[in-house]
């Protein structure tokens, strides 16, 4: 085996992209308090962990996503062609380590989940957020999503005011 | 007018099934803790809550059935077709009013499900209770479903013991 040249940078870990498996599910749910910095306590831990059941890393696994870095989960986006809206797509929950942010991935798994959709015809794309998320209303305003409904209480349940994004594909 | 025949036995509003709309939510929602009589307290609250996102009533309608007697909700099912398991389907999460436990609206709401997802060529059912809910694993051993799993510790997170269950659909 060939040495690189000894003016080469260090290696920087690629990245790898590959469909979610059921053995995911686990890994995913182990990195959420870290990654939201145990945002809400006890609470928001099983707020987090109740939006990722397994049927997620078992039936939606072709349009969602995990990434790595040298075996290590880095980022993920979790997602799907809605059933009863033919046009429609949904991106339910993406997560990026906190040590990746600012490099431009968020964008990357959301562009990569629009050309997954387009290919199965899908012409609008939803997300939602929390409303007091301004990190995240920002990325989906870059993102070419409009805000539906600005202010959305009990959206999901009593206390869960939500931000409803659209965005639509070109074919 | 006429009035009915003195003889005649007071009229039983019929049960009328439709698909869910987006509105259904909140009803769903408002009957839950009665139907299941404050098991678990706030916490049983938030999870049953947590099962049932907006996300179900917007995108998985065509699958998913609530059920009426007299403009009030007396039973629902919410499932889907799996997207990534082709052959396979998946019941998320269902309820009778106990004023109508013990004549049959649960297993009526099942083969519905079974008839709509072999229209879609779906051979394979799926479905998950507690592992204590002793009442939900002789419902389904009823149904014909068989218990893949008896005791999945840490189902969906800490803490959620599950059974799974799977059914073959007969073509």
């Amino acid at each position: 085996m060939e040495s690189p040249p000894a003016d080469t940078a260090p290696q920087t870990p690629a990245l790898t992209y590959r469909a979610p498996t059921e053995e995911d599910h686990a890994r995913v749910l182990a990195v959420l308090d870290r990654w939201w910095d145990g945002l809400g306590g006890d609470d928001g831990a099983r707020q987090r962990a109740g939006l990722l059941p397994r049927l997620f890393f078992q039936h939606f696994t072709d349009t969602s996503v995990v990434v790595e870095r040298d075996g290590h989960l880095v980022a993920f986006l979790i997602g799907f062609l809605s059933q009863s809206r033919p046009e429609e797509a949904y991106i339910h929950f993406v997560g990026v380590d906190p040590a990746l942010h600012g490099h431009g991935l968020g964008g990357e798994l959301y562009r990569r989940f629009f050309d997954t959709v387009r290919a199965h015809g899908r012409t609008i794309v939803r997300a939602i957020t929390s409303e007091t998320n301004t990190g995240s209303r920002a990325f989906h305003a870059r993102m070419g999503f409009t805000e539906a409904e600005q202010s959305f209480p009990g959206y999901d349940g009593p206390g869960t005011t939500r931000v409803t994004f659209v965005r639509e594909l070109e074919p």
